[in-house]
């Protein structure tokens, strides 16, 4: 791995509590974890307090911090998964990593745990090469450079925003191949790191991501979230929703998205079944989604990502589809609500 | 992998021979070339018989072959390093593997010893999915799937017909970086096979590859030989050409490229200083050249590689490049030549 250098203080790690007990969750982190500072919200479905081990520079956000900015009426909109979405509007630190609360530490090929702060955060402090494809993966990794034919031209790369974990045992599959397969189990370390190429959209999942909030911020949300979706990763949407807004974001704005390590062990949870007899709204979108942010064309006078979100919002706002135009206000609101946010923080 | 029955009568091995004994070559490839048909072509500048161990199928292709479809004048085409083309052309199989005869067989994280010719073959006759990339690598191995998110209208993929795999020690890099970093060695094993996304160009390297010589045949020939090239892989262009011209042709085509597993060892092989002093009009054709292959737009009478790569030998007529309008050149004659040998063959 290239040599960066941490300051704790420009990474929040933020974690969306589902249980209140997060004693042995944190436990196993606290190697990684005790020097950066966390932001622990609670999903405002949650009765009970939180209890959480000493040690930890910690900040928990719970149901009444919600509705003090979204009012009792939009709290539904950071239930379950889509808490940490709030997490994400409260930092003020330059680097967001997030992680589900069913993950622990994995090992490497070596038997080492894997530290994913210094993974995620030298992923991002690295280029990222959307531009030209580099079979030896990641060419700014130790032993690694760029393959015979790589353009001079584009080997300084351009800025990396997104890095995407993945999850070895339990992968994250969706409902179907979950409950068709329920013995799938991912026990394959790959030992790499790659840009996603410009143009190529990708399944983000929110259970093991790092990104530049001060840059990609405003395209990470809970845009799209449907009221039929449940409390299981398997159902959620709104992260594959943020995984194309963001892609296109970067293909716009000449940034970079990874995927590959640093990899987390996630654990058991429950049957795949019962999600089964839902409507598949979500897998039906998607299929309506893809095409949509394939073909959509930003202007060039989209130079931050709050201006492209806000373009891509008016463009689904000139289609005619509720879930969406539902999508198309979040965002709008979201821009809104992130800036009175900020120049509150800073006033 | 996931399991593929292999018919021996589908596939042609190329090699390329720059040294008159391939003994110890062959012998450490038996177990997995043995139930193959070779196609060794000698390099047109090797002037001693070659030495081949008994008990290979092989056909064995020399200057004088060469003499007899492209004249004396023709031969310098299919010197070096490009003399394999010659055995791409009078193949007669659906598959292709190449090899150049400076690797050995690699060994893989079990310490097995790796099967190039069924990995290769299996990349090719699972689908590609260029049009939406797996966070999970390819979907169609043992043990993976795709991913939550992932377009169910998009999961059965594309015919893949180039598999691109790589190298292990000695790394496919150019002449400068062979030069200032000559002790990097490529150690890591990345235990995965993936699809190039749509858009995205690749530098190919002829190494160690497989195509479906049937699909993509008329897209491989050595179209940019450059006559200041020496005898070294950190030299040669006409593969890094290829890649460019059959990326292209594949998108156009929806079909897939795929790059990673198998890997071979490649030995160690002198000094890339000399190689600096030369001329670097390769790499400053490169500079050139992505430019146009990636805003390159093919009409859609353009359904066969054969007619696409003829539309690309066109376009570049269009430019006004010395060296690439040999390239154009080049092309139309293969078509033409490959046309007059099949129908030889057939007829």
């Amino acid at each position: 791995m290239s040599q960066v250098t941490i300051d704790s203080n420009e990474v929040d790690i933020v974690i969306a509590a589902f249980h209140s007990d997060l004693t042995s969750f944190l436990e196993e982190w606290r190697p990684m974890f005790s020097r950066f500072h966390l932001i622990i919200v609670q999903d405002p479905d949650l009765k009970e307090d939180l209890k959480i081990p000493k040690g930890f520079n910690v900040d928990i956000y719970t149901k009444s911090d919600i509705e003090k900015l979204f009012t009792s009426s939009g709290v539904s909109k950071f239930s379950g998964y889509a808490c940490r979405f709030f997490g994400y509007l409260v930092s003020k630190r330059k680097y967001i990593i997030s992680l589900d609360d069913d993950c622990s530490p994995a090992k490497d090929t070596n038997g080492d745990l894997v530290d994913i702060v210094t993974q995620h955060i030298t992923n991002l402090k690295t280029p990222a090469t959307p531009l030209f494809f580099n079979t030896l993966y990641d060419p700014y990794r130790k032993g690694a450079d760029f393959v015979r034919g790589y353009p001079f031209s584009l080997r300084s790369g351009v800025p990396c925003v997104l890095s995407c974990g993945l999850w070895l045992n339990l992968a994250d599959y969706d409902a179907p191949t979950q409950a068709l397969k329920p013995d799938l189990r991912n026990s394959r370390y790959v030992d790499a790191v790659m840009t996603i190429p410009k143009y190529s959209l990708m399944p983000m999942s929110g259970i093991n991501i790092a990104f530049d909030r001060e840059i990609v911020g405003p395209a990470i949300l809970p845009a799209l979230k449907l009221t039929k979706e449940g409390k299981f990763r398997w159902e959620t949407m709104e992260d594959i929703w943020c995984g194309l807004v963001v892609k296109v974001v970067c293909d716009h704005l000449q940034l970079g998205v990874k995927t590959g390590i640093p990899y987390v062990w996630r654990n058991e949870r429950g049957s795949a079944i019962d999600s089964l007899k839902k409507e598949w709204e979500g897998v039906k979108l998607v299929e309506e989604l893809v095409p949509f942010f394939q073909t959509l064309k930003l202007s060039s006078d989209a130079v931050t990502a709050e201006a492209c979100v806000t373009e891509i919002a008016a463009a689904i706002k000139k289609g005619s589809h509720s879930v969406l135009d539902g999508a198309a206000d979040n965002i709008v609101e979201w821009v809104k609500i992130r800036k009175e946010f900020e120049s509150r923080v800073l006033g």
